[in-house]
């Protein structure tokens, strides 16, 4: 049963509001004797750290981890991690507005509806906030990944512009603040986008995240498939509507001829001619390139009014004024790596118990 | 930790290999006194049973199920239900090839390189066989549900032939034998699939599945996400390469105002002006109708031969005589309906247990 | 989530009632090419198998077990184990006392409380049948543990009469049908247990069960110790009251010196000079012998009326008639057992996931 | 799969090392709407602490818990609830006999056997201080109860003297710091003990933990049993070695005329006029009163040297010097009772979840 908690052998809880003293994450699992250190999670957390464009919510916060268990001088112990940030940017403001006033799109109601209680200052548990936790639980599971699994994500769509995929370059993802891998279509977005935020509007975006030297037969039928992990661990990121492997919904226009890999062991080891799979079959990994995908919507914060009601049972128009994000997908590629290392590390270990290697 | 279990606290654990003497699933955590017999469950098997129409396998199996436990004088008594299907259509024939040479896109290879054995007649464990005890789960989830809610499916695309939507008709659904709802595809399909089956080809295809009734307030931020278990629910299923909720990955091409789902109350019950939501927000149920796609690729047995590789390291082609589906996303609409079934009884038992109505 | 099943990788799950056709376990996570077939787990089915002696219930059941899922070419896949067992001992008779007069401590009052409704034949899903299942997994289970770790119990007090542990003889135990390892208790016991037969009454007892040959480093803290794990497990088995390890209860007339396991390396292996804690220590198999015992209360079927009431709440005197246990604890001892070998091969495969080795 | 969790709906996960910078809890699946501050939790924290007898620890912790997510404006949200305690008390200090010489008795040769690392600072995390977060999640159980349901433990063994169960007195045990029920004891057990901490020795003990105003019902077959559940509960504690509900091991001398416990309709209530049972019958709860015992060992750190090794494998004798408790089991009455109110929070929102009410 796990409402916080994701992954059975490497498990990730979160914890914390968005304007709460704190959030944290507690990482239950993880083999002993991994060298880790805070210098090891800090660089992904700075890399999903708001602020950092004009694309991004100008929230500011430092973001400092602090691992407060399961490490011993600078090892792993098997027990449990705790890691730690202190929320430093709430602004002492009037939340009066947002407290009675259900934001179109957002979680409010739903919240209200199922609890009878949120707290709403800055979204409170539904606050992208919680995703900076899943950045540090993932920086984790590189760890226990090693060096020979390789996880880059990028966004290859925002609104209607989609990268174009012959000019594919990963080097470039991480030079710019759109994690933008197409050179092309770089200036292309920036433009878009001044444009969105100067309209008060936003737009969605696709992500795409690939891990590399995945070792084959990681994931298990029926219902641990690796895929399926997948899909649960990239659907609960905040604002996602889809998920796809490989060709995913291209799939249901091609035939089998035209979506098959062909095999075939070349200096006694097996290849796939191409990777429509994308590096999963019957749930299990392949050895191929693990290739996700997932579609971020707008954010509902904009500056349109739009018809809502109160708590109270009021109608009323609602617009979002100050900091937000015009593309949510930006700050949502380094989460979508995370979760995907989390889901690797967690069936390595569901493998290797099993299994035995 | 589950590898052939899904759900918390109704839970469903499934057994049994293609060609072995039967299949089954056990349902745990159903609630007591719950009228139950066979004739709650049987139609919902016939109506995923193949061989009933040309453009299904042509196996022949009766699928009649038996329940072995936790019904007493007609009622679930919260004991553990035991359901079982005996294997009939199983021929003593050759299995040699199969047994040897890998068909790419199945999972034959990848179980292999993670077990070191599979059971190989007919697919083993990672046959659609094994959807028939989701689909036997589902028809006992839509009686914990009871009648209020609501789950039908549709085929909204085969190939390149999606419906159109302003022809979307319910009621044509269970009137064909491809549960397609737009009187006008109907046809255009039955064209297409013909010669796709005549060809010894095969296709891919999108499946809708649309719950009403559903009360607000079931999923639960973060891991328990009503949407995120849906979605590794869909992705479960085999073949299944993409899931979306509401508007998916349309949403990315999307501004906020245009993705906006306005509210009002309305003779005292909130009412959203549009549903691109798809009924969640925040992980939480809003009341609205509750729809989700997902993407099948085509099946992977086709007559042209693709290369591949055997057991002992050698090229081979492998193509795949006898009975096969042209288009396995025919049967995977009442398996998608029992998966959202079963996802749904599972988060209205666990939002009682929280919440407490 | 757990009602029915126990175990996280080594997984089991059971199902059936005393009287409904069969009842039945699915074993999951099971590692793959283990040899196994009936011949496996029949014999210690055969074991438990009650009318073996006038001491047992005289219910008279094959116990024939069936493999229907999860072995092929006589070698286990890795995908779920379904084994399953036909009642055959059914007879029809009039159930109509116990149906509406609750037995006093039997479960019958607190099923009927809890669910509303209970399978009244032979006890239902309460009833001792049950744990031919849990014999049958734990069967699997000593094959995934192998050889090296060798399980075995024996009774070591019934009622009143304790064995002398000068005398305790592992070699006596599956001589006679009370699994007595002290050929001067043997006599003893007989003789009384055939007096509380006469009498129609019934007894107590205390199982010890202990595994040899456990590798140090099973279990993990804190709330996955081995020990705790082990507890869960005796205490589910019907009719247990409860469960110590090492000194147990002992322990706390004992000084920290008198309690003390001096530990000293020898031949380069560690060695502890006494095993007061029971081969456990922090929640962590230390390579000393694992040894635990449980209590098990007097079965309450006796010819004695005892007052009680009925479902419509009427006083009634009930006593029991018919075939019965005059000692139920003596089934129990290769019960204990199957559940000790259950608890260990999941731990096997915890460790080596986490850990690796 | 739980390493560090326990509880299904309502999740208790602990984290933190003795000597690290702090410990913690993550409690899931709390009820929202529940009127929760610091000053429902920190008494019962206090009530644990050590160093308020010369019985125990002379430790000074002050224990100050804060609340870091989970309630807003004093009430539960229905999401995670953050509890943390900074570790005061952790003197610079040479650690460098116990970082190499493994303690008999402890679990220090375990977990470095297991894990081939260990924070041997103050025990780490196999230190009793995790106990802390225990009491703490326990006093948000006792909330989620609420005030009908009552649970209370004392001690009821030191050493070799037990209680005269006529003169238990409830009344008395808030009244010492021995948490004695019986007046005539108290002064017999405060010679024994300040005899036993002046000879550098130790002491077990056994501890009786009750609840009243339990429903009926709670708890589920068969292996999700109230009592298996509160033996796992109670045996992962540190130092226990035994656990019993009920008459216990004392049931095994019984007959069963004697252990019967007559029911009877009293004022239209179901009235049990005896309670060997302990209160639960299959597993759930009849309404009697919950009781349960535990037995802990002596604290293996005396000032008599025992033979032991180290790390690297050479012969040594080791004594623990230093503040050190004479009889641990005094400070597992806190411990006991939280999780005692643990386990029954989680039962009833599981009964509430398949049952309904």
């Amino acid at each position: 049963m796990s409402y916080n908690t994701f992954g059975h052998m490497f498990r990730v809880t979160t914890w914390g509001e968005s304007h709460g003293p704190a959030i944290g994450c507690v990482i239950d699992g993880c083999p002993p004797r991994i060298p880790l250190d805070v210098g090891d999670i800090q660089p992904w957390l700075d890399r999903r750290r708001p602020g950092q464009s004009k694309f991004t919510t100008q929230r500011q916060e430092a973001d400092q981890v602090e691992i407060l268990s399961g490490v011993f001088e600078g090892q792993t112990t098997g027990t449990p991690i705790s890691l730690l940030i202190r929320n430093t940017d709430q602004r002492s403001r009037d939340y009066g507005d947002i407290a009675t006033r259900y934001r179109p799109g957002h979680a409010d109601v739903a919240y209200d509806t199922k609890y009878g209680i949120r707290d709403y200052r800055g979204g409170g548990r539904s606050s992208a906030r919680e995703t900076a936790m899943r950045v540090a639980a993932g920086a984790v599971a590189r760890k226990v990944l090693g060096a020979a699994v390789h996880i880059r994500g990028a966004m290859v769509q925002v609104g209607p512009h989609a990268i174009d995929r012959a000019r594919l370059d990963w080097d470039l993802v991480n030079t710019n603040p759109l994690f933008c891998p197409d050179a092309q279509a770089l200036p292309v977005w920036e433009e878009y986008l001044a444009d969105i935020r100067k309209k008060g509007s936003s737009i969605g975006a696709v992500i795409e995240v690939v891990a590399e030297g995945v070792p084959a037969g990681l994931g298990a039928p029926i219902y641990g498939k690796l895929d399926s992990d997948l899909a649960m661990a990239l659907m609960s990121i905040n604002a996602v509507k889809g998920v796809e492997i490989g060709e995913g919904f291209a799939a249901a226009s091609l035939t089998g001829e035209e979506n098959a890999d062909p095999m075939r062991m070349e200096g006694g080891h097996l290849r796939f001619a191409s990777n429509h799979a994308g590096g999963v079959l019957g749930g299990i990994s392949t050895g191929q390139p693990l290739v996700a995908r997932f579609a971020v919507k707008p954010t509902s914060s904009i500056l349109t009014p739009v018809p809502s009601v109160t708590r109270e049972g009021e109608n009323v128009d609602v617009m979002t004024k100050g900091r937000h994000d015009p593309c949510v997908g930006i700050r949502a590629v380094p989460v979508g790596e995370a979760m995907m290392a989390c889901v690797l590390a967690d069936h390595l270990l569901r493998h290797r118990g099993q299994v035995g290697s």
